[in-house]
């Protein structure tokens, strides 16, 4: 079997994304920032009274992979998507990035999922989540063999909410460890911490996890804290390789021994913020299988970061490696 | 029954958008900056040779009554797709425009529309079309209320490709005169002209079209030469309202009494030329509309067009109407 830099596990979907207001939002009842699990029902009636839409694969450690396939990582994915049109443009955009994509599509259930994105002025992005097939991803869906030829296995905190794909991500978890492989997690949103906290906590005390991204709301959202420096405290003394990601901020990464600042790309115009925390963790890995140091790991995530919000959509549209060597990054 | 500014009448497609380079046009034999009529295995074959996709719904006239709508008119749109996924996306996005479209979906026959739109480094698009459902266009989906309700009839030269929607836009035409509209016709692309030049004069010789959009390349390919004044003097011959747009040269519009240049809106960066021409068509007749001088028209449609040339896809993301009104050209 062919070997991988970054083996990437987690929900496959596919973005269906529009520019909004915030009257919208209010009128629909939605939360502005962040993900919300819908049913199909739901779904129907918010596409029917959403503006015109772009569609783009994404699914955020699908988006994350292809990241890192963009900057030169050799990398596979495993997700589920159904047999029908959303599932075969999922297949097909995650295969032109040349990453290994062999889950096999259900034949029947639910449809493929998708994230119904509503931008609004200010790039934010409110998310609306139909699960759909991603929901019949089991752990049989887990190639042992895959994920031991893989460096590292970067799962997303959202396949706590399938909960299949739950025992999906423990057993990779658990057999990359058993590899002497390295395990990546991101939190993925506030909600998602609020919705498997002790969970989540767990993974990093029982030391499942060697890696963890999260942004600002969600490590307040995981230590129950408004005041970030004791958040920042409390993450130091996991004692893991942790990243915060700050928006326009930089980043932070917290380790044992030191808590380094890092700089943010500057962008002169954001247009929808959706993937930068996904590319961020793609340009930070890709530092770490490249051997770069911590810093530089954090710099080459703030700029494939900066890319991804120049545009609608969370995959890349610029030649990320070709910018990353421009940037000295690479 | 209601009345419109602008009604369009058109190939209903939707655009799958890939970046790609030089080398990819070369190795599949692809003209770069044209439309090329594809069936469906060739769509499929080269679908799965593509990069990464953005999906937003097209289709030439389909843009323009968009633009249009964008920019307050009161708009209508006859075109034909199945009811399938690729069609509920291009009726849900006019609908969300506020745009009438009435045309009943087929149930069965060829799928809807797509075109696989390559867009090189430079911003040019090559366009590969799979017309699938458009070939069902008849009279019949012409409804005679709707064409005299209708200030304005707008045509693409693309509906000359499918034998019956050529019926039904002469149908469209022949209404529209009787009603005393006005008939406005988009050549499309220059290939489409060479395809149907003689037919194309005829329509305008016989009176049968009022207002004609043109680009440079599609004007030398009407009139067979190579040298643009030669072309000009024949087009100011025809004695109807025309308008040859340049790109980044600006537009000009000729008639039977003068000639008279109008500038370009600068842009910084060019990403996807797709639908400079449909939005230019859609500020000009706003224009019209509104009752605006020739010259402001033009503006109008240059400032439509600088809009669309910044982003992928040829359907606005910027609030066409305020942009126009801070720009004051509403």
């Amino acid at each position: 079997m062919a070997s991988y830099d970054i083996l990437g596990l987690g929900n496959a979907v596919v973005d269906v994304i529009a520019p909004t207001d915030d009257d919208f939002l209010v009128a629909n009842n939605l939360h502005k920032g962040t993900m919300q699990l819908i049913d199909e029902a739901r779904a129907e009636k918010l596409y029917a009274a959403m503006g015109q839409t772009t569609i783009v694969s994404g699914g955020s450690a699908a988006n994350t992979i292809i990241g890192a396939a963009h900057l030169g990582c050799r990398t596979a994915f495993i997700g589920k998507v159904k047999a029908d049109p959303l599932g075969d443009i999922f297949a097909h955009d995650i295969r032109s990035a040349r990453v290994s994509f062999t889950s096999l599509p259900a034949k029947d259930g639910a449809a493929s999922a998708r994230c119904l994105v509503l931008v609004t002025p200010d790039g934010q992005r409110t998310m609306n989540t139909f699960l759909g097939a991603c929901q019949n991803l089991t752990p049989e869906d887990v190639d042992p063999s895959l994920v031991a030829s893989s460096e590292i296995i970067y799962l997303e905190g959202y396949l706590w909410d399938p909960p299949e794909a739950k025992r999906a991500f423990l057993k990779a978890s658990d057999l990359a460890r058993a590899a002497g492989k390295r395990v990546a997690l991101s939190l993925s949103d506030a909600f998602c911490v609020d919705r498997y906290r002790d969970e989540f906590l767990d993974l990093i005390r029982d030391r499942r996890i060697d890696i963890l991204f999260a942004n600002e709301s969600e490590l307040h959202s995981l230590y129950q804290t408004a005041d970030f420096e004791t958040a920042l405290e409390l993450l130091r003394e996991e004692d893991i390789l942790a990243v915060v990601t700050r928006s326009e901020k930089g980043s932070i990464i917290v380790t044992r021994e030191e808590t380094q600042a890092v700089h943010a790309f500057p962008v002169e115009t954001v247009i929808d913020t959706t993937g930068a925390g996904d590319l961020f963790a793609a340009g930070f890995l890709t530092g770490l299988v490249k051997n770069m140091g911590l810093p530089e790991c954090a710099r080459l995530g703030a700029l494939a970061a900066a890319e991804i919000i120049q545009h609608y959509g969370a995959r890349p549209q610029a030649d990320l490696k070709a910018l990353a060597i421009e940037n000295g990054l690479l």
